[in-house]
């Protein structure tokens, strides 16, 4: 809906401070959310913090649900682990990258969140198409050694080592029980791989 | 903090109502969560739906974590798997009832719930607590075949399988996800078991 993308040729000081006024506005509706909580990301709150009117942001935003969409934009810009093309060094280096965002980003509220704004329709086709592109990299090597059932299950397993004691616990799994994981998911893969 | 025992020996009918209360809004208060949202759970609308007055309300749970807690409460009941003693057979029992729990109590939403609350001390220690009870029987099926990291990996693991595709995209694993997940699990285990 919004783009982060700076002024282009042709573009006027209008459109670039609507540009402006949008990345302004998503950022800080992502800081509201994991700063203070899903219950906070409101018109009042994001303009109050951002320093824009709320008649601007019912203007951009109409829905709560705009907000929320353009709060999770700050996820897009989420780098993922390079990998090397060695499937156990993949694996731990993706988890703990994902770790590693739930620790500064704060993935765990958001991950949150989003189930409970999935009772929305538009909601729900967000956090969908959000969770798929964030789990896109494990299946992707996990793609290389597993099929079926088992590609799912590897899939839940390993996104649930990191996404578990964050969630569940408000705790994150050290260097040890990622390396475990991944070991026994893949003492399990076919000889092939 | 409430109880959900009925009239006992030397009550008054003072007291008996008070349980009869403290129950109706137990019950009313999980009903809201679930079918609501955690940012319907409000005294107006517990004391609403439950038909007793914002007062009553306020009195017996003075702050919305109270309320959020009493919710909680009916989790207390939620039946696991009764274990045979064979160690694949009740990892999947367990599982299965899990992936139950999700579609009959929403406990997806439930502990979605309970991570975005875990910002407040108070909500923190119900949150650990609850979780820490739910995942006592895998634990405790876990303990004989792992220990150390390899243990908390296989807890966090096999809680993932059902909770990572129930919070992450609202869907519950097959039965031969279920199945599969368990197999990766104990071909890892020590000869020993």
């Amino acid at each position: 809906m919004t783009s982060g993308h700076g002024p282009q040729a042709g573009e006027t000081a209008e459109d670039a401070r609507i540009v402006r006024t949008r990345a302004d506005v998503a950022r800080t509706a992502f800081d509201v959310l994991v700063e203070e909580g899903s219950e906070a990301l409101t018109h009042a709150r994001v303009a109050e913090r951002a320093g824009y009117s709320k008649t601007t942001l019912y203007k951009h935003w109409p829905a709560r649900s705009d907000l929320a969409a353009t709060a999770l934009e700050a996820l897009r810009d989420f780098k993922h682990y390079e990998p090397t093309g060695d499937t156990r060094s993949d694996l731990i280096g993706e988890l703990t990258t994902f770790r590693q965002a739930v620790l500064d980003l704060r993935l765990d509220l958001v991950l949150s969140a989003m189930a409970q704004w999935a009772t929305l329709d538009t909601m729900r086709h967000v956090r969908n198409e959000i969770n798929s592109e964030g789990q896109r990299p494990i299946r992707g090597i996990l793609e290389h050694v597993f099929e079926g059932p088992e590609l799912e299950a590897a899939i839940s397993m390993l996104s649930g080592v990191v996404a578990c004691p964050s969630l569940m616990f408000g705790t994150v799994p050290d260097d040890d029980v990622i390396e475990a994981a991944v070991d026994i998911v893949l003492n399990r893969a076919r000889p092939s791989r």
